[in-house]
């Protein structure tokens, strides 16, 4: 068999034939399935998800996919994407002060856990920047005094140069604005478990209310502020003990795993959004 | 050593010589600390709570340490009590249609994990009735179809025979007058990981939102719903291949492993509650 | 789309065409692909394995079609099955003393979480009888003073009216020629995370070594003791708190849980077992 | 209430009075108790452990100390040690080329998480050598060609200028020649959840056995290989779908993470360990 690998995602409404007839294009097309995953939303009426992992001799093979792929989509009137996997996504990352979450990420990155390129590293402080420059990556220092210049040149920078971002631990909220304008996958990880203590501070929060487990969640960032549909989330059991103080610091252990648990998972193209969900395979 | 043990709990403006004091009477008084466990809110306004374990030569030796006591308690204006564990807590259970708590309940009581004595069962269906009775214990039909009558009857059966109530899936709220009239503590457990998903059918909010992560809580109640202070939690990862009613049957799991950690914690003495948080050793 | 459900369980070498073939066939034959799961032990060598869940209009239909899968079957030289869910198999339970995980399977299936029949529970004490009998099945006291008795009175019981056996707490070795005479599936519960602490006494064990966690094993039964393909694992932090006692009631709790996600699981037709190992769909 | 803080670590025989002794001398030598733990192996024969925080105005005072309770340790014939928090403890690092443990410490420990210094890094390759500097640390490469001159070498750098050593994915054994020379903490972490899958390629092991969990394991090094007293351990759920390199990258998660908790346990002086076994705080 042959080691070049091809993702094929695929999305449509509920119908007999699906897995048949790609299957058979695939069959055709001289593409051995190494990996399948589907999912029905609903076996009535509902949304079929599929990734179906094949290999091929090369990359050519499957760009020349795409074209005769189109005839498949329209039958089933899909949402479909084919990805080679040698062509890493490029996921730019947005920080602030705390550096646990960019840390983690770009450790991983360096001993070739998270399959992406990173094109360089945003920080509206400079705390992080030898940090960065110790793993050969660009880092820009965009302060926030002025929010829509600092959206501006975030803008200039990754419009082109990236896939995607990360926002680890960029206390800052995007704009409606700059969302549109960038119109890629964005991905936050949020420092409780939503919906649970939205908004400032969730630590305080949960705190406050004595929880007995407090958790992270990583979603991709919509307009509604901590709504987004969410990727991952774990938690972590705690005590009268752990002040809130304490609660930051074994809150930051979730953070960075769960953070580094859903940029894995994007970056093996295993996820399919739609508006307020995810199927993660 | 002796065998026989008195739990003693404490809880007091944190101040100098608590414990030296506290060590010093129950030296005195003939009694071996067992056990101790210690927690201050605060380090420096905080609250100090304290639980000692001791052994003694018999439940006299118990009974009578109380008027003695007074005087250390008047010293630190605490809040304290003495109990000797061979004086069980009896704990009344209500019930609704669905029986997985109860049984779980039942049968951990069966085989002495819980240190509790189960007065009665009271049901506003009789769906579990046969289950109490495999048990031998009684079982008392209170339909909510006038919810006032309900409380009023509920509260006749409780009120002198019961140390507490367990809300084993209980599907009727309390009302503020139930809960005044008949004024110790009852332990609810809600399905889901509180303070997200509040109110009716969390198991569908969960749904809605794609959470990654399913949980139940249990809590002392008050008049404010599912408000009252936490006791324990946890949670079980879900993903998108779970729908409502699988999240329903995996969150039945966690709902009965959660409710009876609270009541074997609740039943050794070991929750200290305010009235917000609890301190549980 | 049609209710009736048919699982096919399929695994053979690894080449090209296999889902290609497999969904052609079922498209074919009226059958819809609701869910679909399949893994490849190596992606140059190894084996693979497939689940398919499909809907057709009647039962009838999927027994029909066992005749013409054949062909199929030997183009790629597959072992498989076809089984309709409606089918369920017929597990019986062997139980000494403890109760906790007869308990809670037979909860589970009375509230419908497990999709199977019970034909017997065979106890070699008669602590659970009175259970047996609250669930309406017959109970039979096999007593084990004989063992090669004991066995033969088991299989005379189970050979025909059982498709498998559940080991919930069964605390006898089954000999080999037992295996062999009966021939199918036994699950067994292993109270202990295997490899570790094999043989008698676990939590004696894990208290002696002085671990932080503890767990518990389902696996299926072969000849070489505790050395069975593992289903499901999952473990419970412990501290030096936990007394040796406090390990074994810390263990039952896990020991219940994954014994009946273990059924679960085999129930639902998503194991594929081979001699060493399972995959768990 | 003062500042600064000192921690009582004691052991002795289980008898009455201990606890009373205890808080009588602190408060008679001006110290206020904010935090105790306290824990009897068994108890009628047991061991008697205690961990008391307690809060003076200086470090004189607690230095002062020591010489006064001299006597009340002979009285209980005690093994007892009195730290002030501010003297952290000196941790030499050891590790080979991976470096996620070895990343995972030095982040906690720059962001204040882990209450230790670290005088030194000792790498027997060089892989890790700018991620040392990065932090500003001292790096010394010494080889392993040589075990005998290494373990010299290592004596040399290690024995007056550090408290006790991590090894942090060190892949050599240390012999006991070194190990008595050293005389102090070794704390090691092992790929397993130990005693499960000693020795060499552990992942390897649990891949070909076909567990469901795998996990990690601090612990102290003695000269039985694997038999330390373990501090701390965890696992992850894995299925058939991980390949034995899965299962790798999934193990250094709870690698870093079990390793860094016993580092922290051991720097806050919440351990006490035996020949065998740990109280863990």
């Amino acid at each position: 068999m042959s080691d070049v690998i091809g993702i094929l995602l695929f999305e449509c409404q509920d119908q007999k034939g699906i897995v048949a007839a790609i299957s058979h294009f695939l069959s055709l097309n001289d593409a051995n399935i190494v990996s399948a995953d589907q999912h029905c939303s609903d076996p009535k009426t509902g949304t079929f998800y599929l990734r179906i992992g094949f290999s091929v001799d090369n990359d050519q093979q499957i760009e020349a996919m795409r074209g005769p792929f189109e005839e498949v989509g329209q039958l089933f009137r899909a949402k479909w994407a084919i990805h080679p996997v040698s062509r890493k996504r490029r996921m730019g990352i947005l920080v602030s002060k705390q550096g646990h979450c960019l840390n983690d990420l770009l450790n991983r990155w360096s001993i070739g856990e998270l399959a992406i390129d990173i094109p360089f590293v945003i920080g509206n402080h400079t705390d992080q920047e030898s940090l960065v420059h110790h793993y050969d990556l660009p880092f820009y220092y965009v302060p926030t005094t002025d929010k829509t210049e600092a959206e501006k040149s975030i803008l200039e920078l990754a419009k082109d140069s990236s896939d995607g971002l990360i926002l680890a631990r960029y206390m800052q909220i995007l704009s409606g604005n700059f969302l549109k304008a960038y119109g890629k996958d964005i991905i936050n990880i949020h420092h409780s478990f939503l919906p649970s203590f939205k908004g400032a501070n969730p630590y305080k929060q949960a705190y406050d209310r004595g929880v007995k487990l407090i958790g992270a969640t990583a979603h991709y960032v919509t307009e509604d502020l901590d709504e987004g549909p969410i990727i991952a989330q774990d938690v972590q059991h705690v005590s009268h003990r752990d002040s809130a103080e304490d609660l930051k610091e074994l809150g930051g252990d979730i953070e960075k795993t769960v953070l580094a648990r859903a940029v894995k998972k994007h970056a093996e193209f295993k996820i399919i959004r739609n508006a307020k969900k995810t199927v993660v395979f």
